[in-house]
């Protein structure tokens, strides 16, 4: 494979086993019969941190481990990746999320159907918001993205953080989550929130209800909106 | 801009992450319909240590990050900040913890409606006592200070801690919010305490109570004793 | 000693320590009277999560620190083991499974009488499915054995990652234990689940029921393909 | 101050900041109308380990920081600690038990009387056995130090550890507690136990009971002979 053909691969990978864990771990909390049934929102907080952990530690070895539109077009914009490649990780990001979603289904098999629950089904796959509100569901997801998207920034920047920037970046995930999820579920990913959506609206599940589409354009845009305006701040924090 | 305007601009954008990220936990586990409601104390402590770090990387990219107007003091008394910049540190904290307070109250905008407890709208924007007493009160944030306080110059000192520091700090909020906030939850930072309530005091919630300013100078000034208190002992401690 | 038999004795060690500290969580969480009952998901994850670091740091002085045999064969099919070694580390693993299970039992001696349900008893040394579904939880822990065998790859090859691997290794079994852990109790490890089985087969417990042998092939085969199948993924991601 | 003396003081000031964070912890959990009330197992074991943590960090600019006097014994045999020094370190501890218990009670002042419950009140203080029967309590605190020991050494000859010690003594102090406290409360160090049970004798507390002076030799000696146990045990795995 050509370098870029690696990287495009590596972001395809590293989307699937974000989403596998990511996803699993809420597949975790909320199917029926799973041993960490309503184990709660210190397991969901923590199951995501690790979950781009790992991935951006599988994925890194080949590239910048992007994983999400958001940032790969935020750093498009701010020039730390050729415009030529955004299209293709995006792609690939989508993909990710559709396979991983598709594994967690795989590995809770026997549960989906011990689970009546709808919106516990959904709930696996994408967010949804805590109370219906369309501009302040995409203003809370603005803003979490922005945090994400400047934490990411300052990490580059910050000369003492080499070697443990891996880390860093789990701890970003875990503060985003623990402290700005409870109003959406904190996608500030597109294709966490997209590849599972599509993988719900395929995948055969007895009890599934349907895939929210209404809601599905806010974790998409809104991250994207976020990611560009961190980067313009970002700009202005960082002499 | 000039280096020390960077810095002061540094420590008013840090502060506003630190309440962001903290004060949004709070809201997180405090709001009615919140995906995190009633999460308890881990998710509480764990937030604050992570708003802490991820604040700490962000303005450390321009400076020493104080974000706490009672660190500033020590450190200046400590001879480690020029005195010139003492006053402009912690106004420019101060604000930032207003501007991150808003941020929050953005953040989780639907929320505040649904939740009619007065103590816990508060609750998510200053600390308040589990037992009302000021002289006890007062005791209780000296002490959490003087460990935050002595911790963060036990870093600066620790030969063995080099690169790896920013993670300390985290464990070190952590310890203190574990350990210590029981009775106060823990304010330790008078810009964290301050600057959330005069957010509480102007923003506009239908539920909301009053502001509670009679124990508001318990957090600002007991934390300065503190970390005043902390240099003193230090001096004694490192030889 | 040989180095070869420094090697095969620090597995002995190293997995004991491992079935010590993992058990014992269990034991914790699952037995009557004790101070951590009911504890939940998070502590069941977090102790095997440090369970995994230690034994790895203990184990880690004389030589790589398997205390897997999952791992250990993927290893030798990688061409990082010599192959005369695999079947001496695989025993060493399973009677340091045996030993460590062995302590837990003394560690919590006066509660195994004061625990009266069976499941509970077992669960504190070996894994059962949620839902029982051979073909579904051999599934479910082959994907959680090649997000295991990837992630220890991924350590090996990543660049960014040295001095911090033990770390890491400690945060991959916490993201698989909170993400893919709620439908077969994740064992991923045959050694983990095998040699406590055969040490609660053996022990005298009052309250025990049998040892559920019918379920006992899936966490030994399972896991071993796992790895294998991640070998051969890695191949294919690693360029 | 000679450097010995310094060492000494050390000792002292660490384990105080020690106990402040550990007993503070149990207060939290324990004491009634504390913010952190109920809170849970992974509460008290991270607050724990955080406690080791921090009091390493500070102690360890002068010195060793060893803070227990089951260490102290067992680095003295292991010849790694002048035998001059071994009983200077151990007043130094206890006295520093004592001094960081008294901070606890300070920094909860209000919350004493308001607590009724003798047994969380002692708990706040000391460690005492879930269920009690003191050879298999003995056994238990024998188990869980020689792990503190063994991994203490493990750390010190592990080449790929350094720079991230202190956090590998937090980790382990947390595995500890997470898997082997359930029994006993893993004192695991005679001034942990010790120190505090002196203040609970000499602090006026209204609903205080007596201090179970019937207990309080396992916690002494049971430690002592674990650690002792792992230098043996060590020497025969390190080769």
């Amino acid at each position: 494979m050509s370098a870029d053909m690696t990287q495009i691969f590596s972001e395809f990978i590293g989307t699937a086993i974000l989403i596998l864990l990511g996803d699993g771990v809420c597949a975790a909390v909320n199917l029926n019969k799973s041993k960490a049934q309503n184990s709660g929102w210190i397991v969901i907080a923590f199951g995501w941190a690790l979950a781009v952990t790992i991935a951006v530690y599988v994925a890194g070895i080949n590239g910048p481990a992007h994983l999400n539109p958001a940032v790969t077009i935020a750093m498009a914009v701010n020039g730390s990746l050729k415009a030529s490649l955004v299209l293709p990780f995006i792609v690939a990001q989508i993909l990710g999320g559709i396979v991983g979603a598709v594994l967690v289904w795989l590995a809770y098999l026997p549960h989906w159907n011990e689970t009546t629950d709808q919106g516990a089904i959904l709930g696996t796959f994408s967010t949804g918001p805590a109370i219906r509100n369309y501009p302040a569901n995409f203003i809370s997801e603005v803003i979490g993205t922005m945090v994400l998207v400047v934490g990411l920034l300052a990490f580059g920047a910050n000369k003492f953080a080499d070697g443990t920037n891996v880390f860093a970046v789990g701890g970003l995930i875990l503060a985003i989550g623990l402290s700005l999820g409870g109003a959406t579920g904190y996608a500030i990913n597109p294709a966490r929130d997209l590849g599972p959506r599509i993988a719900h609206f395929i995948l055969p599940m007895k009890n599934k209800g349907d895939s929210d589409w209404a809601y599905s354009w806010v974790p998409v845009v809104a991250p994207i909106v976020g990611g560009l305006l961190a980067v313009g701040l970002f700009t202005f924090i960082k002499k």
